[in-house]
């Protein structure tokens, strides 16, 4: 008989211990053990948690119990689960996490700390979806060229509802809150800072490559307004919120922004809360792995798989390497990302303007590759301009961009969205 | 350092061997150890392969040798790989087998044979995906509720052509027969018998269930036409051939046919030569895994993925369980199976036709949703009657196409597509 411990019984861990509960013939047939969860631990013991399992307020009170062998970590948080985890592996325990914050920022050290013992982390990332698993095991062959994931729901919800539903981006966010997919403080979410971790973790077992979110492109869905889902729709695109690493030369691309990419593309058709990450081996090609990536059931789901996993004794480093990992590549500085750019700004409608925003282009050296102008609905002595760029470097995109806002006949801020071909 | 032999160096055989030479460093970190292929056997030793390692036409030069660790089975075939990968894991090696055949007829006594010897199978189903791994391990906490796959590259590509071109079933064969993407003879593709393969794998991880493939139904997309395509749009529905198996109640479905799907469901987007596969679990919800289903270097991926596996110690028993999973599930019989269905048939242009088969469905208790009259482009004094059922059971349709077929008024066989809701 395995015992387990759970550090945090909310929606997740009292998933966790239900389906181990419920579905214990299967599970048990499958780890070729019973496999029973001990205690858990809550802040608030006064709380209904709706499982039967012992509860304390004291983490230590499963961290350091002898008869449990999986310590589940599913606190939140940074700092005091880092300690603990770390607390239990120096018990010999094994660990599976959920906790995606935790491994942005201790994952190295944590490999560091686990040595041989299981290190486990699939819910971490997409949820439900098994990600971890493909990366790290089913794609071992290859040389990864880059990955593309839908990793927040919040923000999957909110732009499908824009592209299908024509929906504001500001009635959209009252509506995600209402229906519990974003929270009271939507920063998190919105602003791309989630899908950063996740992009973190799963470029570590891709590249071996160290960052921590404050090294990396991250910039949310705030910016995003009905004119440019109507222009990406126009010119074939869908919108979404994408984690992309990517091999360039001898330099890793990590970053986390809204991106047109093609509508015929099947990540493109991931629709709502849904989550997906595309893969692409040097080898393989492109693979694509999608499902939920939210839920208490759909996470518990990956957590137990994890626990399964080490009860059958299987293993390998946590990060599926020893040493280094390609150990050549380094972090693209976020200026020398190159990609195509889609920008939007509202201009005044006289003579010439536009050749003096191309004639700023033609300066810093921005090949345009496609234009349009519409009317500004807001105000009648206005156009918008919107421009598609041929590739070129962040660095002068973000240039021309301050000098753009600069210009008397460009009206506040131009908007900009890259773009993946 | 671990060797590796391999039986069968055709295309997959020499992107193995190639890819473990060219990728050897990201591969050995991964592994943790060197991986090596010592040597390979091919049938005919005075053609070509593009590898470097040592050929011999004695398969049991590989399977005797005590220097090699795994033996790597893709020489095709049934008995004579059952035979050898039999006295491989006697001789105490670990195997990796693409052989989906095989293991549609042996996988439960080659379970038996292996015990804690790893055999490992990523490749035999859906090339590149690692679709095995998902299933044994990243949804073990799951009751399956139900599989879908496009699993066979060929039909679906043909398929695509037919939605997407409006090409004609005999001229997209021909041209996928020049293209290499079918058989000079296609049956064991367009029949539907390679998915039927690689669902009863996928079966066996989900449910623990015995069958072969005799034992299940399993129909091609020989009788599709382009009148059943354009009805599929009109409704909603894409045209795939999918392998099915669905936990219903204490019994378990399996089967492969060509299926109406809404076209809005993420399956329904996968197109040309792309294999996918969803998965509904009872507590992750659905899943779904895309990748190229064929080619050397995708099934390669796979197949060292297993190697890779192996070489870090990750066992656990071969369908992932050891003793029964889910024991009390039968195969549902044939007949039992319920479904909704499409009809279509071609009838006399007069009067009390239309009235004669209805009567006929009501007879047989099967209650029509939905019905199109198109005219018969072959013929004037003909019309197409068109019928979407209500779901009901498979016995019940086929005596109504039976007794439809009998009927004067109806001329040539009735066609029939199961739909998917």
């Amino acid at each position: 008989m395995v015992k387990i411990g759970i550090l945090g019984v909310g929606t997740v861990g009292a998933s966790v211990a239900n389906i181990l509960e419920e579905n214990a013939d299967i599970i048990e047939a499958r780890a070729g053990k019973k496999i029973v969860v001990k205690s858990g631990v809550v802040k608030n013991l006064s709380k209904e948690r709706g499982v039967s399992i012992k509860l304390s307020e004291d983490p230590l009170d499963v961290v350091n119990d002898p008869e449990i062998d999986i310590v589940v970590e599913l606190m939140g948080g940074i700092e005091e689960p880092y300690a603990l985890v770390k607390k239990a592996l120096e018990n010999g325990k094994a660990v599976v996490t959920a906790n995606k914050a935790l491994l942005a920022y201790h994952r190295y050290e944590l490999q560091e700390i686990a040595g041989d013992l299981p290190l486990m982390y699939e819910a971490s990332t997409a949820g439900g979806i098994p990600i971890i698993g493909a990366l790290r095991n089913g794609l071992s062959a290859n040389h990864i060229n880059s990955i593309q994931g839908i990793m927040n729901g919040t923000c999957n919800y909110m732009l499908t509802k824009m592209i299908n539903e024509g929906a504001q981006y500001d009635e959209i966010l009252k509506e995600a809150q209402e229906l519990g997919y974003a929270e009271a403080d939507p920063t998190f979410d919105v602003g791309g800072f989630d899908a950063s971790h996740k992009l973190l973790i799963l470029a570590s077992i891709a590249y071996g490559i160290d960052a921590k979110p404050e090294d990396i492109l991250i910039e949310g869905i705030e910016n995003i307004t009905q004119a440019d889902v109507a222009f990406a729709k126009d010119f074939g695109y869908a919108i979404k919120l994408l984690g992309i690493a990517k091999k360039v030369g001898e330099a890793v691309e990590l970053r986390v922004h809204a991106t047109m990419i093609p509508e015929e593309s099947m990540i493109a058709k991931v629709d709502g809360v849904m989550n997906a990450v595309t893969v692409v081996g040097d080898r393989v090609g492109e693979t694509l792995y999608y499902g939920p990536g939210a839920g208490g059931d759909a996470t518990a789901s990956a957590v137990i798989a994890d626990i399964v996993d080490i009860v059958r004794g299987n293993q390998g480093p946590m990060l599926g390497y020893k040493k280094g990992l390609e150990s050549g590549l380094r972090l693209l500085p976020k200026e020398e990302i190159c990609s195509h750019y889609y920008l939007r700004m509202s201009v005044d409608d006289k003579k010439g303007v536009l050749a003096t925003v191309t004639q700023l282009f033609s300066e810093l050296d921005i090949s345009i590759e496609g234009m349009m102008q519409n009317p500004d609905n807001d105000h009648d002595e206005r156009v918008e301009l919107l421009f598609i760029t041929h590739e070129c470097q962040e660095k002068m995109i973000q240039e021309a961009m301050q000098a753009l806002e600069k210009l008397d006949v460009i009206n506040g801020k131009v908007a900009m969205i890259r773009i993946e071909k």
